[in-house]
């Protein structure tokens, strides 16, 4: 094909982007992408994570720690779960934390009667709505559920404390039973309803069409809580937000039921693209990564390697096209900033996909002088001995040393690239925790 | 407020539900969620991985591995990355796999002569289109893009073999410009189009819009590219299927730069939901577990804790109410079936929040007798056990023998439970490699 017949391709002229590109669309006009607020599920949850154990103290821990990072509310295992389960939700609610605290309960008398006594700001009454849950769990049917939820609602509000109904199974429900159940708690004066996508199934365009629907019935808060068994929790909850919802359920590191819920670090990474002020604002970012290690230590997990924020590569640049654009300009490979969540990029040149850019910014933090010419011919070099075996920092810098003696270069000081002080140098051979200190 | 206010909830009378509620969306008639493929980039977008240095041998297992698994292609590193690279592609293309090959190169003559000689099936061309790639990393304005891409893929074509157009950082560049150039290369036949969200900053109903759009545009299959940084990689390629795309760019446990892209087992997760016959009679998803195995020691990380199907918790029941009801019917708390994926589920009732119906089936599994009044006994003196120290197994049995001894029910064989092939019991003190032995 000759050039005449390919179409001319114009530069857009459109003036500068606007300010956020990731923001709200401005399609979704009850978008709460700008002013969710969020219920973390530690330690109710995440109580029923597999490997869960918490004790008082880890609990009183966990719980300082969640109010301190910012979150809105803390809700805790139901105090008729067990005794000690009682005492612990005393005991928090005596706290004074900032963030409210709810408990969560079967939506039963015996256990309003009891949480209602704990001191909590607030009970958080579940329960099953759909055929299975109906059918295998309780086995009551719908007039049975709102009949017992006006008993237990206006029970709860009579002690003038926040009450939030929700169904468990949302998406397995029957629409029309749902929003018949949901209008009916709406009138009587629920603060909020809740939508569970308790096994995981639902996807993000189903979430909106939910969620949108259910904000055309109710004049309450929206919250929801969605379940990761496919991998949709962090996307789900944005896209509840965008349809209108109001408040999101989460868990350090996402630990619950099965492969848990929408994670708290993991939202945050989404939440800080589309609405950066409002995050960095409410949220104490730099604290997500003693948080996660505060949880995984007690639940005795690793932190996952690919964990969003706080996963040991989450801002490591490896390929040559990579590391060259990045020194140029971070924002080119990065959506996210380390320095929001107080950690720091990494540029990984010791290995065979490098690139002679990301080498001429390590011969600059050696302090050596080599032409772009030279830098392309010991980048040759070290990739020759990358396609042999993995490298390491020092195998990279002996043989950029051995070469800048031999090219004898006039030792003169060079200008460091600009984001020197935003990169650490890693190499291939050793554990992340070790790379940073083995860096430069 | 009295009864009569109260507006009656009549049970639905609609039939039985279709025979999968989560499948496609029947408004998606480009939907794609029922006849997608998969190209597998662990071999390219992989080797990006901080830790990745796979040897020739090495990379041969994981191409055979994912070729028996049913991938459609697979991706390798670009041949003028190294000389190494080369030749290991030379090497992966004799071995005469049913997966297509693939190559991976930048938009430049100089790397497209070097593919088409390795003997791949296809060449996958990209070039950056955003703003900040066309500042940072090769410098070139859209017109220079569409003519070296036309040059490139009539070089391509004119060797017989597949070629496929992306841009990069789709997300970020104009829609203008992005539907131009698509246009542009699709008149002159490639095989696929590729959408990259190269930084992770896309969201499903973006990614939805866009597939749409440049559905409208072009005639040729639509590749989707989804990097992880903030949590929305496989709902992004769930939603980019809804829209039309056809091909999804997956990596085993989505290792690549920084977070890495869309998981091929969390994909696997997403779309057995909702395409099971499709997904079960394409791939083996027993071989899920054993791909993640082979990749994590090649790059020397562990499964993520919570990995879609193999994180060690994914089929793990822990609350009690959970616990009765997937004793009476699996799928009230999973949407996804182990057995599936050649593993099993777990019941975890050696912990304070179990039920007395977990207590009830380790009685059945210990072939004891008691009454549900005796059984709900036990379980009391259970969680109170389980209130001052974590619970293993031996505790949990020897309370229930003790017990059991007392009363000295007349020992008759019991009716198990349903389950029982398909469960098996753990606790909470031990990995969970050791549980399963422990378990009986």
């Amino acid at each position: 094909m000759s050039g005449q017949e390919f179409q001319q391709v114009t530069e857009s002229t459109a003036g500068p982007a606007k300010p956020n590109p990731y923001g709200p669309n401005p399609a979704d006009y009850l978008s709460n992408v700008s002013n969710f607020q969020l219920i973390d599920s530690t330690l109710r949850e995440g109580e029923q994570f597999a490997n869960a154990f918490f004790t008082t103290e880890k609990k009183i821990e966990i719980a300082k720690a969640l109010d301190d990072f910012g979150v809105d509310y803390i809700e805790l295992t139901s105090p008729v779960a067990s005794e000690q389960s009682r005492e612990d939700c005393e005991a928090i609610c005596k706290l004074g934390l900032k963030a409210k605290i709810l408990t969560h309960i079967r939506c039963h008398m015996d256990d309003a009667k009891v949480a209602v006594e704990t001191g909590v700001d607030g009970v958080d009454v579940v329960i099953g709505t759909s055929k299975f849950l109906r059918q295998y769990s309780h086995g009551k049917d719908m007039n049975y559920i709102a009949k017992s939820a006006i008993e237990v609602i206006e029970f709860v509000k009579s002690k003038g404390i926040e009450i939030r109904f929700s169904s468990e199974d949302s998406f397995r429900s029957d629409l029309v039973d749902l929003l018949n159940i949901y209008k009916t708690v709406d009138k009587i004066g629920v603060n909020r309803v809740g939508i569970a996508d308790t096994v995981g199934c639902a996807n993000p365009r189903q979430v909106y069409e939910l969620v949108r629907t259910l904000k055309s019935v109710v004049s309450c808060d929206i919250e929801c809580h969605f379940h990761n068994d496919t991998g949709c929790a962090i996307s789900n909850a944005y896209t509840a937000l965008e349809g209108g919802a109001r408040l999101i359920d989460v868990s350090v590191l996402g630990i619950g039921e099965r492969n848990g819920i929408t994670p708290l670090g993991g939202l945050m990474a989404r939440m800080i693209v589309a609405s950066p002020d409002y995050v960095k604002s409410k949220y104490k970012l730099h604290k997500i990564r003693d948080i996660e290690n505060l949880v995984a230590e007690a639940v005795e997990v690793n932190i996952p390697f690919n964990n969003p924020i706080t996963g040991f590569c989450a801002f490591t640049h490896k390929a040559g096209i990579h590391a060259k654009a990045i020194l140029a300009n971070p924002s080119t490979y990065e959506i996210l900033n380390p320095h929001d969540f107080g950690l720091k990029r990494y540029i990984h040149f010791a290995n065979r996909l490098t690139g002679w850019n990301a080498i001429k910014s390590r011969v600059d933090q050696l302090n050596l002088n080599l032409t772009d010419a030279q830098c392309k011919e010991v980048t040759t070099k070290i990739k020759k001995l990358g396609d042999i075996r993995p490298l390491n920092i020092d195998d990279v810098d002996s043989i950029i040393k051995d070469y800048h003696a031999e090219v004898s270069t006039p030792q003169l000081k060079s200008i460091s690239s600009g984001n020197d002080e935003d990169l650490e140098a890693i190499d291939a051979g050793e554990p992340v925790s070790k790379k940073a200190k083995t860096s430069n």
